[in-house]
């Protein structure tokens, strides 16, 4: 083999090898994958995100995605003549919307089961009325009825370890029931949080269209790399956080109080973030973590 | 108890016990019943069929549904501003066709799967396309191209299996991939023959819009109660059979002849004709055998 | 199909139906029968205990038959010029008489076991000495020594779990061994309320020759459908429950106090009694419930 | 220790040691013990086949007993009154007789396992009705109609895996039934005969009331210790056997030649005859064995 | 068979007999037994240990082999030229001996599970190393530094438990790793007691060379045969124990107190000392026992 | 993160993606690796190959490791003042030499043990003898007697099977027992291809001192990337190949032949040569293959 080959194979190695004490650290934990934003718009980047949560799969890991589908929805609610109205940055979703959105985000759903069962792994798309795994009740928006939106009540993770356990990559669409099975649509970040707390996940990672958090959105240098809950606190408390970042913020604070080891705010515009988050010790985004745990992965 | 109570309350006695030896014959069986017609479209109708087949399920019964979803289809197709094509009977399915079957059959599976979670019991919804269940290749109509519809050319049952065994009962849309992984719809007969043979079921069930299998199609009272396959295909030879029933009877033909113990070909318009065919010993529509089996059932 | 059948089938449809909400309540759960009096010396009634509780085991519930034998005993006694003595209406059970019941009693265990394999379920007919499942000490009457009837002390229960497990329906007369392993007779209605408790059952219920608890045993009219521990406790302390009663529903009090959610006095005259207890919304008898229970079943 | 006790203590040692091979060659293996004559009657006897039986179990070997009980049979039947019949040596079993076997048989049965009890192991006592274990057919006398004398038709071992498998020491009493489920009474030693071949049991012995096959019955020094088939076959071509040792070595062949490694006769009346011919070299009553197997147990 | 022989017989089954209860009463039971002293060197002893634990394997009990070599490592510590040191009565062990003590330990280690499998049982030779199962830390000797000599901190069983399982008895050579993964050599009684702890061992027994506990060590009549920890404890506060056996004792007092039911000082010079102690009830050596226990064994 | 860091990072993932269809194309497969030569003498070198193999593991892989020790054989023979000898390349193995072969063997597997243990993965030591792994028969050369060497007789791979259940990586030296029990040394290449084929490996994999097969081994231009067995017979035919690589390339073919999969010679001077074999498609050394095969590997 010539030099130069041989210099660029040895290089390979040392990724391989670099990855290996994250292997070790992760095999057989649970990861929630919450996917969305531009990671599911952008065609190139949607087969990163699938390629690495097949890759993490197969190296041991049990990875779960949790997905939304928001900007499709409103695609095909136009399509068919109708007008989305939001109110408080939440959908107003009456009985026609609702059926539309169950349409679509099964859609969605199926076409993630068709990429990972295209790269030779086991997949099953299901929503939250499967196996009764999301129980919801009506979410009111500052008092209004906004119709079928709901907040995850209860999670019966019964149906995820069962699918573990057969070796199935669970995708979820973030639909639930009320106590008189009517179909509820759910934010896709509370779902997934909902979910990682029900299963005790060890970690919890959101692709999102921003790099991280900062201490000041408008200072680029600003990002924060590792947060505990008690700082995180603080950064709300002080005003730092705004706009979507505040209800993320709070879902990851929540994550962490209710035995997730460790939630991630990725940029989803970066491939194979999720990847590099796990396997290499350079790290990505913000991770939220215990005021208790030791900050050992990139220092 | 007064009298009349009593007499009332047992010839209610009676139908259970009279129920016995059928749910001792069948018990731990897998019963694939295809799904489709008025008894979808009816609320009621489709009420007794949820109940019927959770029935079947909580007495010890393996029941697996396939449907279809066809009017449906066509409904929401022409709400997005296209016009429905058919060619030789089969739907012309572009691109933007498939897109719109996929999510309407998957919207269908899920309602399905609330109303038999309503009942206590649990269910999935999946698709062809999860676990790779359904894998089909073109199919084309007098050799014209007619877009996304395909023929079942493989059927990989693990994903079944899993669910049955963990108590699930399975509910399944009749979506394949293709080896590129390409969405196609599968009729929904044809797709339930194929399971029904890959899972060697001990029934299939096919709920339809007629009463069963007449000799004379203009005659009422020549209702066929049992057929051989030799039978049917006599039949078939001698012209009897025509329209829809035509490769419905070769599907039943076909699902007989690879280890499939028995076919129904019920009328959905009967409330609970499922129940009744498995559970009473009076029978409904046709029943179509083997050549070699006794008909003990009925006589 | 004539008018008039379609009626008759669809009433059908409609008992099994009715059902269903059973089933699913006790899909799984132990139900103990004591089964003894009428039901056990008519053969009609002995036939269709049978035909019920073996078509409790093929819906998927785990019945467990508990079976007495006093007036057969009392027959074989003098068959062998034995004359029976009661003291205080329990049999004094000299060497000689255990060895007659220990015969007597495992001949109809037996025939009970003949009766469920007929119909194609698995029985296996034990006493309490199989796998040590009754330990008992001697039980006095009035201070005096009456020979080899004993009290339930302890009950292990792994024999049952093990029967269960591998799907037989067991039937067990009441013998039990003391710490010396000699043969006690016990009473059947105490063996059943022991073994209930052990294995937690979900019901016990008790066949008797009556139609349940009158609050005036001279008034037919006062037979009480419902009655929770305080009210069975109040009715004893009044003096309203007298004779065989008392015991048994000392035994149903017992019985609810450690475990067993719901005992049921019902009247083994009347036919498939069992069946109609727990399938139908009628309710037959009086049923013993917690005093916390909501009163459902029924209302 | 003094000399004497250490001498003592170490042919202790050598016997224990001696049973090493023995318990290494049968661990896991089936051996089915028909238990009979003197060795049921003698109460010293009957404590040490018990001990023995038990002793196997507990060193990993599966022991099966099937018992007999004719003499205790007879004894009932004079109690109440009736006189045995015999026709060619077959009891003559009318409807009474036989409900009085199987009272005598399965209190036989229950006592054998409260002895297996005391020591300290799971017994069940089950008859061939329990599970569905023998199936029989009416067994004609010289074309005489002899009443419910069964010969073995059929045996279903499943309730015998699954006894093991939950390592209980299953006791069998030799009562089945016909098509019709009626009771028959059948030779104890076709019973463990027709269950040992069902499940290919390693090794089938007998407790008889004599030494073994002789050669010549009046010369006591002409017992055979280890028998081929072919050599059984010859003795009996030849007249040498007869009386009731014919049937036993017809059964003996009969088991070789379906399955089982090894069938012995052995006299009952040698206290622990069955560890001695198990576990130490010298070998007692008489070893049919198969043509081609290597005799070298005792040489 | 002559009067002689059979008398011969009847002793024989005599002696299986009284090992009946032992073998009920250790069924299944964890037996860690520190193999060293004379019957490591002796090679007909040697065979008799091995016969013993393999027996004991066969009979139903779980045994595990602990064992030293300290003999054969100074030999080949000479063999190469170099010259043991011993610092209060530890060997000092540079990294040149650990070496050499890791080969002969490691050589005596699969020459004993050579033996085993002659005997026909599978064994597995494992050290503290495989499966990390003895953690260990430096061990000064009155504070000063003697090299690769640990003691334990601890133990991870898993390995056993798995070997256990998987029916193979684990023989053990007591060499463990620090936190930086360093080979230490371990004393083989620490290392015994250490694993019988952590597997909470039925027994734990010590093959010495001496017959067991004296008061009076000159005085051979003052062997103790029964020893609670309290009379243990009392015994080396005033004095009576010294030398070796100080060590050994306290190791026994430090198994009772964690959960080892009985510990065995036995003299390996006997042979079939373990078989004798487990299966007569004559006992050898010294038990040592928790202050609550009855002290039935032997009296 | 900045434009340098940014590429870096992607370049990272891209390696792990590449990975991907190799994980999943050998996930759960067996991968006998025979380790040796240079490999075990340079530390680094050493390091490597445990990283890789550690790394197969996690990511699902089931590696075995067999190990030789020739030199360091060599080193202790001369230690004791023994001379080593050798006949047609063969150690003459006198008992003294198999002593101090089985203690530096045993040495030897317990520090690769060590290694793997470092890197967090359950590792167990094992010799041919444990389990009984490896029968063999005295090896001759040219018909000379050369003391201990042995060929491999028989594999009784369970105590592979039970390991890898259990999740350990098995690390063999390659000693074997006779029918006598007695031990042999075996050379590494031949014990290594003798289980690869008795538990049909997906792969095994010969870290070797060279860069393959050479057509012309003075041309280092002329290396084979890729062999059918049909290639590598002609090969052998024509006299190209001689040396150490003869018998290697028999036991190559043997493999293939036998159930493997696919065989490689690797340069174990390489760093990771076995990770850039299986997860690169740049491919390292020589693959042996079936002449069926498709070459789709590298090209």
């Amino acid at each position: 083999m010539e030099e130069q080959n041989m210099q660029s194979v040895m290089e390979k190695a040392q990724v391989l090898i670099e990855a290996l004490p994250y292997i070790q650290r992760f095999n057989r934990k649970i990861i929630v994958v919450k996917y969305g934003g531009s990671a599911m718009v952008d065609e190139e980047l949607k087969k990163h995100v699938i390629q690495d949560v097949t890759l993490l799969k197969l190296v041991g890991f049990k990875p779960i995605i949790v997905h939304g589908g928001g900007k499709e929805i409103s695609k095909w609610v136009g399509k068919v003549g109708m007008e989305p109205v939001f109110v408080n940055g939440l959908r107003k979703t009456d009985e026609a919307t609702m059926e539309i959105a169950e349409m679509v985000l099964n859609k969605v759903n199926k076409s993630l089961v068709q990429m990972v069962q295209e790269l030779g792994v086991n997949a099953i798309g299901i929503s939250g009325k499967d196996g009764g795994l999301l129980k919801v009740e009506k979410k009111l928006s500052n008092g209004e009825d906004i119709g079928f939106v709901g907040d995850v009540t209860e999670v019966n993770p019964k149906i995820l370890y069962d699918l573990l356990e057969k070796d199935f990559l669970p995708i979820i669409c973030p639909i639930g029931m009320d106590d008189h099975y009517n179909s509820y649509n759910i934010n896709a970040d509370d779902a997934a949080c909902a979910i990682a707390r029900a299963v005790e996940a060890e970690k919890l990672a959101f692709l999102t269209d921003i790099e991280g958090v900062y201490k000041d959105p408008d200072d680029k240098d600003s990002l924060i790399s590792e947060l505990t809950v008690s700082e995180a606190r603080e950064l709300i408390k002080d005003g730092y956080i705004g706009g979507g970042m505040l209800p993320k913020l709070n879902n990851c604070i929540d994550a962490i109080e209710n035995g997730v080891s460790r939630v991630h705010i990725l940029d989803g515009r970066i491939a194979h973030c999720l990847l590099l988050e796990i396997f290499t010790n350079k790290g990505i985004g913000t991770a939220i973590l215990d005021d208790k745990e030791d900050r050992f992965y990139r220092e």
